[in-house]
């Protein structure tokens, strides 16, 4: 038997037709299908190790995960079997070498998510599962300016649903960007963690706040006050995706730039 | 009973459940799901006519149909009342009033219509539906110049699948255009009119020659020969989208440029 060692995988995936990326009873989460496919190859029982936990019908661009295997496939062809055997609505990017003490949660040092917006007086046939639909007008400008409220280190226990687990609530953004084509309004930002549902918190509440039905600087009296009720709904899970988990501090600024640039309004 | 009219539907529609849009025997088309929601909406027996007969598997953004009526639903209500009963994969973006004497097909002076490439060693979760998949390098500045020939009026009898009943095989293109960014690319092209597969023809065409395995300078021999070998395979129906049908002629020119404004990469 070969010795063990650590692989990390990049994922894709649409969320739409998963419970989510953890695994659970009575439901099908993405990771339970990743280790079948991996017991299947391996005829090992693997346990892999998420960097997020999405929710059903959250997407993900760039989720990673890692495993410990003492297989003698190579750790690069890990992406081509696996592509073989997982449905097509989730794909191995890449698998690649990791360091033993390499975790793919607790080594992230950032993590990038999209939040998609819709804005048409019709739904989207083709983005129905990947935009949420607004019908009304949203001012852009002040979306814009509101976000900015988020950047710095913040206690965001106001963003914080019920249910999450996090230790601490103080978190870092370090970007974000508000930016619209036609139809479409995207909200990219990256931060050094997120709470359960915090970027969705924070869609809905620069929707609201584009949309009037909000009072600009809801965002700065709600980190102040941590008053979950200074905030808008929680936007709903399939405009969000997760677009890439960061391991490396030096190039968070770099990775957020080019993943706007790769993935913008894509 | 009300006086008949015509009314013009804008259509947005994610192909991949659907065997076309024509109506056929044995399988569900878009053109019977919309008419069987306009029959029950009104109680009227109503056929409609498309502008393009897309095949199964490719989608719209802008496909137009006009259909006549009796009903005394508001010309401009029956989106909102169709979208409350159709499947969320096909949308009315937009219903208007049309003179009696329009008609979708014989009235649009151009289409629109995008090819969505995913270049990459693993295909896209994602846009699995919505792209098609190409493994090796492509080169982006011969795809651009080779799709330059297009452009003109040109006896393109190459580019025609058996199967076609077009009366005349000359047709006009006026804008071409290969853009890329991060893992895609697209190609827009912009005719009077388009022979049936022409598009998937040209797109197999493009990759064809941006991956090597086609001489530049095909397109021009094919059209010279009318050799239908000269050029690529005919790609797969999941890449293409009929973005805009146009009916002013003046305004061709910026449709295109407006539909790839809003819509490049989307």
């Amino acid at each position: 038997m070969n010795t063990s060692r650590r692989v990390l995988l990049t994922l894709e995936y649409d969320g739409t037709a998963y419970a989510g990326w953890q695994r659970q009873e009575n439901a099908l989460a993405i990771q339970q299908v990743v280790e079948d496919a991996l017991e299947e190859l391996t005829g090992e029982s693997i346990v892999i190790t998420g960097a997020s936990r999405t929710d059903a019908g959250v997407h993900a661009m760039g989720q990673n995960a890692h495993f410990d295997t003492h297989s003698s496939i190579p750790d690069e062809k890990f992406s081509f079997a696996l592509n073989t055997m997982l449905s097509t609505d989730i794909r191995v990017r890449k698998s690649e070498s990791a360091a033993a003490d390499f975790h793919a949660r607790f080594s992230a040092v950032g993590k990038v998510y999209r939040y998609r917006i819709h804005r048409a007086p019709h739904a989207s046939a083709i983005e129905r599962n990947t935009a949420a639909h607004v019908i009304y007008p949203l001012d852009l400008d002040l979306m814009a300016r509101e976000a900015q409220s988020m950047l710095g280190t913040h206690d965001f226990t106001a963003f914080a649903a019920s249910g999450s687990e996090a230790k601490t609530t103080v978190r870092t953004m370090r970007s974000i960007a508000v930016r619209a084509r036609g139809e479409r309004v995207e909200i990219w930002i990256e931060g050094d963690g997120f709470l359960y549902n915090m970027v969705r918190i924070l869609a809905g509440t620069l929707i609201g706040v584009g949309s009037g039905k909000l009072p600009p600087g809801a965002i700065t009296r709600a980190i102040e006050t941590r008053d979950r009720l200074q905030l808008g709904v929680t936007a709903p899970p399939h405009g969000l995706t997760l677009m890439r988990v960061c391991y490396d501090d030096r190039a968070v600024g770099e990775y957020f730039a080019l993943a706007l640039e790769e993935n913008y309004l894509k």
